[in-house]
C-alpha cells in the first residue's frame, strides 16, 4: 500500500486515511511510516461557528489554489451532530467538491468523539494529505469554544470565520479570538451590522497590534455566496504565508505544534497505562463505594487513590 | 463561612461557588466539607445548541417549581465564546431573572477552558446548590457534540432543546440524541419543519423504546415565547422524576454519574503528578527535538517515554 500511495494513487491514499480513523497499532505504524515525508504541505484551518459560511469560503480558496497550480486536500469536519448548531451536511455535498477534479482530494471527518480526540485525529489526517504530496491542505471545522486552544495547533494558518449573527458585543469576545486567528473574516457582510462588527475588530486587532510571532490579526469582509471580498481573502492569506515564511517564524509554529501534539499522545498513552493496572483498578472500585456512601468525596477519593499509587 | 452557608446567607454561597470557581486547594476542601450534605437536590440539564431558547424553557420552568414553592438553584453557562455560535447574554441579563425572589438562585459559569474543565466545574457548582438547599438545580449548557458523553453524567434528567433548524435529517443524529436525552424539545414549533422533526424524533424513540433505566425518550414540542408547550414539559419533567424515584433508579444513575466524576479527577490527577516528574520532563524535551528534527514520529516519541518511563 505505501509504494502506491508514494505513486500517488488516490485509492491508497483513501486507505490510509481510513487506516487512521480506525486507530490502534495499524494507524501508528501506518503514521510512523509516514512521518518523514510530512512538512511540505501548507496547512490552513477554518473555524468557527456552524451556518457561518465556511464550506463557501473554502471552495473560494479551493479555486483560488487550483487555479495556480496547486494540489489541494481538505479535511472537512462533518457536523452530524445535532448539537453543533449548524446545517447537516452529508458525505455526498461535500465529495461533489472533489468531482472531476484530481487536484482536490477531500475527506469528511464524523464529529462525534472527544473534542480532543477530533483535533488530534484531523491533524494525523493531514499528515496523510501532506506526506502524499497536496501542496495546500485545508482543515475546515466546526468551531467550539472549548477547542480554541487546540485550534491553535492545528495548522500555519488559522482563519476564524463569523457573521454578524455571532455577537453583537465584540469585548466578550476578542481576546479568545486574537489568540486563536491569524485572519477574521467577517461573512455575509451584506447583513446589517456586518460593518460594525469589522470596524469593532478592526480596532481592537490594532489596538492590540502585532502578536506572537509579529503578525497583526488581518479582518476581512466577505460575501461568499455573491463571491465578494474572495480574493482579499485570498491575498490576505498569502501575505500571512509569506509573514510566516521568513525569519524562521513557520518552523517556531510548528516546533510549538509538535510539543503540543506529542504532549497530548504522552498524555493518552499514560492514561491508557492508568487504567491497565488491575491494583488501581480494584482500589478504584472500593474506593467509589466510599464515595456512593458519602464516606469521601470524589476529589479526596482521587486524591488518596493516586497517592496510595505513588508509594506503591 | 461554612456556618453562615448552612444558616442559608446567599452570599456566603455565593462565596464558595467563586472559590470553586478559583479552583485548586481552597476548592477541594470546601467540596470535602460539603459533600456529605449534596444529593437531596433534583438536577436537570437542559442542553442544546445556542439560539435554541433554552434559557427561556428554563425560566417557564422555575416559574413552574417556584409556584409550588420549591426552591431554585440555576447554573448558566454564559455563551461568551464567539465559537458558541449563539447570542450572547452578559451576567446582566441572567441576572435579572432571580431578581426579587431569594427562592431563585442563578449562577452563570463562562464557558472558556475545557468541554472537560466546565463540565466538572458545573457539577461541582451544582453540588454547592444542593448542599445550600435548594430543592431543584437546573444547569443549562450550550451542547456541542463533543460534550455529548459527558451530559448524561450531570444530572438527573437531561433535556435537549432542538428547533426546526437544528437539522433536517433526524436520521443523522438520533443515536446521540437518545442516549443522551431523557425529554427532547422541539422549540419554535411555530416554525416550518416543526411537525415533521417532533414526528420523525418520535417515531425513532418508539422505535427504539424504552433505553437504560427503562424509560423511553418523551419528546416535546414547545413555542416558549408563547408559553406554548410549557406545562407539557413540566409534566414531562414530573414524569420522569416519578419514574426515576422508583426502583432504585435515580441511585443507579448517581452512581454511575460519581463514578464517571471520581474517574476524571483520578486522570486528571494522574496527569498533573505525571508533569511533576523532572525526568519525564527532561525526557520530553530531548525526545520533541527528535520529533522536530523528524527522526521519530509524535506516537513513536510517546510511545518510547512511557515505556521507559515503566521501566525506569
Amino acid at each position: 500500500m505505501l509504494e502506491r500511495f508514494a505513486a500517488g494513487d488516490v485509492l491508497a491514499a483513501s486507505r490510509a486515511m481510513s487506516t487512521i480513523e480506525r486507530g490502534g497499532e495499524g494507524a501508528e505504524s501506518l503514521l510512523d511510516a509516514l512521518y518523514s515525508k510530512t512538512g511540505r504541505a501548507w496547512r490552513i484551518a477554518f473555524t468557527g461557528p456552524g451556518g457561518a459560511g465556511k464550506s463557501t469560503l473554502v471552495d473560494g480558496m479551493i479555486a483560488r489554489e487550483r487555479g495556480r497550480g496547486q494540489t489541494v486536500g481538505v479535511i472537512a469536519e462533518d457536523p452530524s451532530s445535532p448539537f453543533s448548531g449548524g446545517a447537516i451536511l452529508g458525505d455526498r455535498v461535500r465529495m461533489a467538491r472533489a468531482q472531476g477534479d484530481a487536484g482536490v482530494f477531500v475527506r469528511s471527518l464524523a464529529s462525534r468523539g472527544s473534542a480532543h480526540g477530533l483535533s488530534s485525529l484531523a491533524g494525523e489526517l493531514a499528515d496523510v494529505m501532506d506526506a502524499f504530496g497536496r501542496d495546500v491542505v485545508i482543515l475546515e471545522s466546526m468551531g467550539v469554544g472549548q477547542a480554541e486552544a487546540r485550534v491553535r495547533y492545528m495548522a500555519d494558518c488559522t482563519v476564524v470565520v463569523l457573521t454578524p449573527e455571532s455577537g453583537d458585543d465584540v469585548q466578550t469576545m476578542k481576546s479568545g479570538l486574537l489568540e486563536v486567528a491569524d485572519v477574521i473574516v467577517v461573512n455575509k457582510s451584506d447583513r446589517p451590522g456586518a460593518d460594525a462588527l469589522a470596524a469593532d475588530l478592526k480596532s481592537v486587532a490594532s489596538l492590540r497590534g502585532a502578536g506572537l510571532g509579529g503578525w497583526e490579526v488581518c479582518i476581512v469582509q466577505t460575501s461568499a455566496t455573491g463571491g465578494r471580498g474572495i480574493d482579499e481573502l485570498g491575498e490576505a492569506l498569502d501575505a500571512h504565508r509569506a509573514h510566516m515564511d521568513s525569519g524562521g517564524r513557520r518552523e517556531a509554529r510548528r516546533r510549538e505544534a509538535l510539543r503540543e501534539r506529542t504532549r497530548v499522545m504522552v498524555e493518552e498513552r499514560a492514561r491508557e497505562e492508568l487504567w491497565r493496572d488491575p491494583t488501581l483498578r480494584q482500589q478504584f472500585d472500593a474506593i467509589l463505594e466510599a464515595v456512593v456512601n458519602g464516606r469521601t468525596s470524589p476529589h479526596r477519593a482521587a486524591r488518596d487513590l493516586i497517592e496510595s499509587r505513588r508509594r506503591g
